[in-house]
């Protein structure tokens, strides 16, 4: 298990990480199954859920179950210009099977490439409206010559299953915080396998602890489809428990970090992502939620209204690699999924102590009898006694621990022993 | 009747304004009846009020009523230096009845001129201190030699009837929406015969609609003692029914765009005012309440608090022109007064369609199953349907339509085909 | 007794602090009581109180009474190094007697100096641990050669009773104002004789007065202690009465003014402090309530929250002399008393008046008929006319004279006139 103090945590989810790589996800269908199975010999309390083809979720049903084994595109030699087993990504998402021989006029209608990114083959999908189609390299696409083209793809489209995970880390009290990451995507890194490996470590961590103030309900879920079906069931629920949560994805990298706020903004999540990106990090990029894109766009949505932000790396939509076959291994480090686990692990920690604090006396109490002060008043004090002094004149029970810290212009890290030694003195408590 | 998108309108309105110039209004008399009387002949149900002299109206009384039939400077060789046939400024407003030979050294008590403007007449109005007097140009009076001559007026000063006009079109609500202007200026042409051809257009425009959801108001008063006296007797039921309105001032000349909001601001007429000056215009300026001039002194008074506020072009008191005989029918323009009647009347229909909405369903909907979403998902939306996702994503009946524009950074006129658009496929609705 | 127009004012509170600056002050003691004795020779009417040692006060005791008669250092031929009566800054504060013969290395632990400030004497005090210690300047301190020395100090500590002064002038409602200074601190004069001399020429102002409509509770208190047992006396009466109030401190140089807010800001203090340092000096520097460091620790802490600021000159803490020998006579000056004198002054007759004032009328009032306004409309008003709409078309009771003010960008003092004058013409009237 990743000791939080392991300098070796990044090597270790980017392992996850490259165990995973191949595996074909899309919404549902083996690749799921086989990722769940992995991540559940990493969290053995982990449920794997099965939902059927056609249940509804809100304005959504579930869709059919998608298989693919094979696909590739065959000149008239025998050659295999394109091939599936090369590149998951070679295939457009939900395929429907075919076999077909056609000119390359004919065949041009199916082919996705990107033109400013010769090298890079698209991640392209068609969930909810039957076709089949292939992607490949813009360099491919420009040698391949008029004449004609066997189209072939091994794919089943049928009533199935849809799965997702689900993990419930009970606390000491019934309030909750979500942590939601995907499993849908195939052959990328950033966007997304980031998100599952570090979700994991966070999960391990969590496991690992003798105890902890909230429950923690930890979901790998298809995007979109699975957080929407996931509300449908649990939306009630979550709106009483959640006290904050966050979006887990785009971890990987390590050329920035960045924040998606919830939709309403201010919410606990949306504080203490802040307070630690800035205690932390200090420079990151801030969107708003104009710029939303992952399950945010169900917990926020209206009638919903989930405490939801995301801390992220390079955001999805904005680095070049993005929803291409150059998101790959090299692009995530284990640095960068070091520095995201840390981050999201202090925010965990920051939440936990995030109580209300009331001091225990009116007016200053006196410090220097409890070996607080200094007894010889001089000029100055030394910074921790005045953070000390300033902990108390501020502690009346309606400021949380990071508005507090934040008022003080202080990190709630540096501040927790202060408290912790107010705490012992009996000059401050938790408000109830 | 003027169609709005007629591009002549500018033209119309300029003649109506031609047509009233030479007519000489006051806060009474026969000037202000035949004025209401042309407008009558524009808006059929235009209804022409008249309250009596010494009638209360909170502090004030409806002053006596004042008829100038002449009034001249003549020399002793019988020349008029001063003319009222020339230019109705020339009398100082409420001038009692005068015929006297005089040194020009005591004429000159009763004469008004500007220095620094000496091709301008000046107005200048005595309503409620009896007085008599001459406007002139400086030109005119520096050469004036001493000697003799006759002050000349034939005017009555005398019990009678202060009128108003007043136009109520029914709307499918009891919600109301006030347009004041007025009628007391005599020929003087931003300000004023702008308000009253331009509130004038656009009672005929509304005139003109199948139906309306805001019952509109739309008064034309003599300044101040009208409005305070139409207040004195509705102010109970405008404060009531009252969702929005205007002040029309000084909207005629080309030269910018002003807004003055009303007293406590951020009211809904503030809001749509600068909404639509953004997109419609971009660059104008913005007046505090601190330099209100018009008839908001009364609307916005505290114990009246109306929601009122003022688009114009070059408001009163900050053009060289203003309440001087330069302000005429050259300084405003067909295109001035087009361009003030398209941004009122967007201002209206914006007020019209300002509702708050609210999405059909929990989560994002399917768009894809209602052709509203492309079916391929490849990196990026296009713009419309991103802010048709960004309307539904915020559509939680909290903001009304101008606030959730302004929230995504849009014109409410570039979001009402997507808003027509969702509410036809059932996504969204109004609250009501 | 100063008259609030007397030039001459600051020299007499500069009289006062030099009669006063000899006395050796500290939480106790014959010095706080001589103090005291010169203050009712003031203020008849000042009160003087005894608590008895041990008495509680929230998380504190009352200390026991400290007496000094002689202090000093001798060497071996009988010369004295440092000697109290030299002055009284020589000897720590609460230092037990003492009489040994010990090397200069022994010594040393039990002296004081500055390194950076070699001239100045330092201030130092042990409360709440018992010591003895001598403060010397570091010049001194660096002439003194090893050898055998006599550290000499005749004092006592013991039960007693620790003194404070109090002044209630009552007014013609139960409302309060708190001025709150303090007599603890040996020979220094910004911080702290300043406080106290200007407190009293306060209260002999306020005295003099023939009625006032607030209660002034005016006290002079050992800093801390004092504060926190007179709170824990009379802090229930305390919040429910008090309006505003001032600790009175370091307002006796004339280098700057400056501002520290109450702990929660924005109170009826906070607000006129500010507002009349706005206006009367423009310029001056605003701390935050992380910069405290008087009494207000003790009046905002959680549970008291009074709404409790300062006006001060050089502030505790940031000039070079603060808690030196060097903070003498000299550094205060007539000028810096008096010119702190005016504005708390000033702010206290600020807050006489800050009632919210209602318009009697509806609508804008007939100026004309009350010779409040030209008769002869013209271009423009003039910038009486102007305030005194102003005020009328705000008056609507929600706002108090300061917040008014603030809105129409004046200055409350030069407001007063016109505020009487429409209060006798009866358009304006007081909320009660």
């Amino acid at each position: 298990m990743p000791d939080s103090s392991d300098t070796v945590l990044g090597d270790v989810m980017h392992k996850w990480a490259a165990d995973l790589f191949k595996v074909c996800r899309s919404l549902t269908g083996p690749g799921v199954r086989e990722s769940l199975s992995y991540l559940t010999n990493l969290l053995p309390d982990l449920t794997t859920h099965g939902v059927s083809t056609g249940t509804k979720a809100f304005d959504w049903a579930v869709p059919e179950e998608w298989t693919i084994r094979e696909a590739y595109i065959e000149d008239e030699s025998g050659r295999r210009l394109v091939d599936f087993n090369e590149n998951n990504l070679h295939v457009v998402g939900y395929s429907i099977p075919t076999d077909l021989w056609m000119d390359l006029e004919e065949l041009d209608a199916h082919l996705h490439s990107l033109p400013e990114q010769p090298d890079a083959i698209p991640y392209v999908t068609s969930y909810y409206s039957r076709r089949w189609g292939f992607c490949l390299t813009h360099k491919v696409r420009q040698l391949m010559k008029a004449g004609r083209y066997r189209a072939y793809i091994d794919s089943d489209l049928k009533p199935g299953i849809m799965n997702y995970g689900e993990l419930i880390i009970e606390g000491d009290t019934e309030d909750e915080i979500l942590l939601s990451t995907y499993i849908c995507h195939p052959s990328m890194a950033n966007n997304e396998l980031s998100g599952p490996v570090v979700t994991t470590a966070l999960a391990r961590w969590l496991t690992s602890l003798e105890s902890t103030r909230y429950t923690y309900r930890i979901i790998f879920v298809p995007e979109t489809i699975g957080s929407v079906l996931y509300l449908s069931r649990h939306f009630q629920h979550l709106q009483k428990a959640t006290v904050a949560g966050f979006v887990v994805t785009c971890v990987g990298d390590d050329r920035t970090y960045s924040f998606l706020p919830s939709r309403k903004g201010e919410s606990l999540s949306d504080r203490v992502a802040e307070h630690v990106l800035k205690h932390m990090v200090g420079d990151y990029d801030r969107y708003t939620y104009l710029e939303r894109g992952s399950d945010e766009r169900q917990y926020c949505s209206p009638g919903i209204d989930l405490p939801i932000c995301s801390i992220m790396r390079s955001k999805y939509g904005t680095y070049p690699e993005y929803h291409t076959s150059l998101d790959d291994l090299d692009l995530i480090s284990p640095a960068g999924l070091e520095g995201s686990f840390r981050v999201l692990q202090t925010a965990i920690q920051v939440l936990e102590e995030n109580y209300h604090y009331k001091a225990a006396f009116r007016c200053e109490p006196q410090l220097g009898k409890r070996g607080l002060y200094p007894t010889l008043s001089k000029k100055r004090n030394t910074d921790d006694t005045r953070l000390l002094m300033d902990v108390l004149a501020h502690a009346d029970g309606d400021m949380d621990l990071i508005g507090l810290a934040n008022h003080l212009g202080q990190d709630v890290t540096t501040m927790l022993p202060i408290i912790e030694k107010l705490r012992e003195a009996k000059l401050l408590s938790r408000v109830t």
